[in-house]
């Protein structure tokens, strides 16, 4: 698997597969990889003649007091895993070349960005939809891969790609868990022990959650989220963020649990901030 | 020439201009086409093999007390003069196929569009970005034409262009004037024929200060500043809305008329505002 650090180098093997009439596939990832990452990678492998895996901690969705120089890096494990899954290509840009002096373009997507991680942090959603499309620009994917773990960074890139008129279809893939239900996150390695085994609360708090609307029929969001509310305060490790009831396709409120609904929420485990997520189709 | 409106269709030239190797150009407008955009169209014909011609007023570049539903439109005549200076595909997207409903992206570029007409225009610029960069992604033009006349709008595409990696060069023609002096516009179609000869109050505002700098050696940026206030003074009909005289590359403020220098200035002529500007080397 070939390592691609300069953007002029990326830019010639785009060219040469896009001659050769061969598809690219593109995995944006901030490296640390895990098996959320590489079912993607697989996903991509399956579709395309080319997967490139992009490797870059983006400064610019990290927020003053968060995680961005913490944040777990391992290029030498990444590139094996990634080989394995299929991948072909691996960019991994400086900073410096992505973001050079006097860079001043962003892209927003409103509304969508509001509400959810995009309320608790400000400017997150700003920084991945600027890089994800300097990242598309540059590698000019046909179809790029997402988790649908980061439920709303996954909409708000779809939203980004079709109003831009972008040439690329947006997938997502499943949430990945591990045997006791833990989403994989490259965070979870931030975890003790101990709060390893309080992360739980998260998908157990969805379970109850599904489990009240589909088997109790309990439709009431008020309700609901008191559910996840109550399972997450009987854990002593964890403080709940927030845990939200939405439209599935645009992330608005609604008034009951109908239709194409995504449960949502954020918890601290101890320092460490960990999402998750479940869509119900009622 | 051909005219197209639905963005697939404009999806299937642009493929099929690709597929054949054929470069292409775009010469983006809001139509009423005068010989400011010929120009440009003429520079792309002899560059590019396919020049595509958009025609579209942007509605989201527009404040809510501007000229959106007056700005002049005449696409029987666009078609004629883009056809006579070398286009061969004009694209004229409807406003709802541009913009549809749940429409949330914008893409904006920061300080270079802090002064300036950006001062006056709160939100015009990522108006026109946001439409530019929908439009390159559409017509993946290999070259796009812009006119100088729009100095600050040429340098934020640039820009827009250069930090989000898209794949397109931004060229930049000289602006074009009336025999006496007046820069092209689609909006001099607005004046009374005692207002157009008010208008030539910006050009020889420009020439004066041109001269002091030139020839009279004066380089203190407040003396040339107002040179020009003092010549839209002298015009009765003309009210000043900015004159600057800045960095002509990122639009900095500069402390002395030294190295490449921006002079611009907007005025309103009765209510029509007019802008003007010309580049200096000293």
């Amino acid at each position: 698997m070939q390592i691609v650090r300069e953007l002029d180098d990326l830019r010639g093997e785009v060219k040469k597969a896009k001659k050769e009439g061969k598809s690219i596939g593109l995995v944006p990832t901030m490296g640390f990889l895990h098996e959320g990452h590489l079912s993607l990678v697989r996903s991509a492998s399956s579709q395309d003649d080319v997967v490139v895996v992009s490797v870059f901690v983006n400064p610019i969705q990290f927020g003053e007091n968060e995680d961005y120089e913490d944040y777990p890096r391992d290029l030498e494990s990444d590139l094996q895993k990634a080989r394995e899954a299929g991948g072909d290509l691996m960019f991994c840009p400086r900073v410096a070349d992505m973001y050079p002096p006097g860079y001043a373009t962003f892209v927003e997507v409103e509304r969508l960005t509001e509400g959810l991680c995009g309320a608790n942090r400000p400017g997150h959603f700003r920084g991945v939809t600027t890089v994800v499309n300097k990242l598309f620009n540059l590698v000019e994917p046909d179809r790029a891969y997402f988790g649908q773990k980061d439920a709303q960074q996954a909409l708000t890139i779809k939203r980004m790609a079709e109003d831009l008129n972008m040439n690329v279809e947006v997938r997502v893939g499943p949430v990945i868990r591990e045997e006791d239900g833990v989403a994989l996150s490259s965070r979870n390695s931030y975890l003790s022990p101990e709060e390893r085994r309080a992360a739980r609360v998260l998908y157990r708090a969805l379970s109850k959650a599904r489990d009240l609307v589909y088997i109790d029929k309990e439709y009431r969001v008020e309700t609901v989220r008191q559910c996840i509310e109550d399972e997450v305060g009987g854990e002593p490790l964890a403080q709940l963020e927030y845990a939200e009831i939405v439209n599935g396709d645009d992330l608005s409120s609604i008034s009951e649990v109908k239709g194409n609904v995504l449960i949502a929420l954020a918890v601290k485990i101890g320092s460490t901030r960990l999402i998750d997520n479940m869509l119900l189709e009622v």
